[in-house]
């Protein structure tokens, strides 16, 4: 029994009569075949991948699980469509907090058609590509409270300058995602989120390294998506937020032809710079409220953020 | 006494009573300000550059050392102008071998005019800017014998693919720099120019990560120089060929804002990868002319790069 993904942040949905992916209970997650040349070329870098013996395995975890494809009926009544069949990276999470963000300052590539590269090359301009090297294409938080998520328009969080991108990456590792711009974020799990040996900053690090030398393929228009459940009152045994970094998004990945992917590493980094300085500048941080949700076995000391002051 | 500087291998020349940068005997390069926005452009980073305490010593030597400005008898005979008084980066020497790479996918900014944008887009589409992350914008090289040098197009080096840029670095370090395209360069001076604890490539790292890190200047349109002295017959004690990395062409440099340059790590990532390649590929050399040209106290061995194999 298939149905709408709950915790979509970005992309075409389905919500609404429209063709979108759909999930099933088992952990898989179904994405229409486009049916132009995206499609076929999503396709192609799946199959390609799952069978590139020169991609490592710790870099194989950060791509979505592949089951090949399956025809199944689309979410906009137009009957049986073939669908990518991958992994549904927030299945079995309850309070899944997910942000999208397509890296590069350029979503084109010289195999593009004239027009396709002076719309993608007006957006870019339009949102933090250009400037920030990455822009954030959707997310949703969660709070503490039973009810409270906040998901932002898409067309606003494209848009945001480096300064109004910092505060979302607070709020998106903060107690209250409250979006009233005033508010100070408190942080609590910026360090067991973000930080520590397995947090997002060490599996970004992780890619970065794999883009600095694989010139196998260019990840054109391609998105990274952070993820972590919330679950302020049940601090995990044995330590990490399982905090997950995935790449998504193929549908105009080329070949790389012996080049490094520079389009994507240094949006990449960019991110990554990001990322570290809210580690890096705790007096930032407002303490205050953090001892009641630290997770007490993970990354973050047992008064939170406060005593990493 | 200034005259045409001899080894300047892109940017505007002074030759044949145009106007463009002089030298004199004692290590200064006279570059004439640019009427419009470069020429203040490019003074208002040098005097912020030179006066930015929070530049590491290690990052500062990377550029040129700045004089100030002076008025000086213009190489277009048009009278005395204001010029930038640098470092003439290759004084003293005899036989430089200079290659000029001008770094980044992108050589326009957001600030640019509507025509800027559109004329720099289309020449990063025409050469290897765009594909590569950098384009070599010329060269020179010596050979071992007395009068041979080797200084193409700049036009044609401008556009090479990734196969042929392999190419041209590898006969940069190559005892015969012969234009020829069928010959197989010998790469002799690879472990000693580009190798070794201070050679190109552990200097390129150095400027990688301060550029992961720098968020004041984006050095839009900016060049690496790399030099090296060649003297064959006159291996030095000490150990290294003393080659060295200069970042030049300041005059669209813009702020940073908090942000890292992500277009120029991009594409100073992607030139590493080339350089790092030709020295960890050691069996696409053809040692069998190398052994007499071999630095003896250098990062080559006695036999040359035979040895490394």
């Amino acid at each position: 029994m298939l149905k709408v993904p709950e915790h979509q942040v970005a992309g075409h949905q389905a919500l609404g009569g429209h063709l979108g992916p759909l999930i099933d209970d088992s952990g898989r997650f179904y994405k229409p075949l486009q049916g132009d040349e995206r499609g076929s070329k999503e396709m192609s870098f799946y199959t390609s991948f799952s069978s590139n013996t020169r991609v490592p395995e710790h870099i194989r975890r950060f791509f979505p699980v592949f089951h090949g494809t399956q025809l199944v009926e689309a979410s906009d009544g137009s009957g049986r469509k073939p669908h990518l069949v991958l992994e549904d990276v927030t299945s079995g999470q309850f309070k899944p907090c997910v942000m999208d963000i397509k890296i590069g300052s350029r979503t084109w590539y010289s195999e593009s058609s004239e027009d396709y590269i002076q719309r993608c090359l007006k957006k870019d301009m339009e949102t933090s590509s250009l400037s920030l090297g990455f822009r954030i294409s959707g997310l949703q938080v969660y709070g503490n409270k039973e009810s409270e998520v906040w998901k932002p328009e898409r067309k606003v969080v494209q848009k945001l300058d480096a300064d109004e991108v910092r505060l979302v990456l607070k709020r998106f590792v903060s107690s209250d995602p409250s979006p009233d711009l005033e508010s100070n974020p408190d942080c609590c799990y910026a360090s067991s989120v973000y930080g520590g040996s397995t947090g997002i900053l060490a599996q970004l690090l992780e890619l970065k390294a794999w883009f600095e030398d694989q010139t196998t393929y260019h990840f054109n228009s391609c998105s990274v998506l952070m993820l972590y459940e919330k679950k302020p009152l049940l601090p995990k045994k044995g330590g990490s937020s399982a905090a997950e970094v995935k790449l998504i998004d193929f549908a105009h990945v080329t070949e790389g032809k012996g080049v490094i992917d520079h389009n994507f590493l240094g949006g990449l980094c960019s991110f990554i710079k990001f990322i570290s300085e809210i580690l890096t500048n705790p007096d930032e941080q407002s303490p205050r409220t953090c001892s009641q949700y630290s997770d007490k076995n993970g990354g973050a000391t047992e008064n939170g953020a406060a005593e990493s002051k």
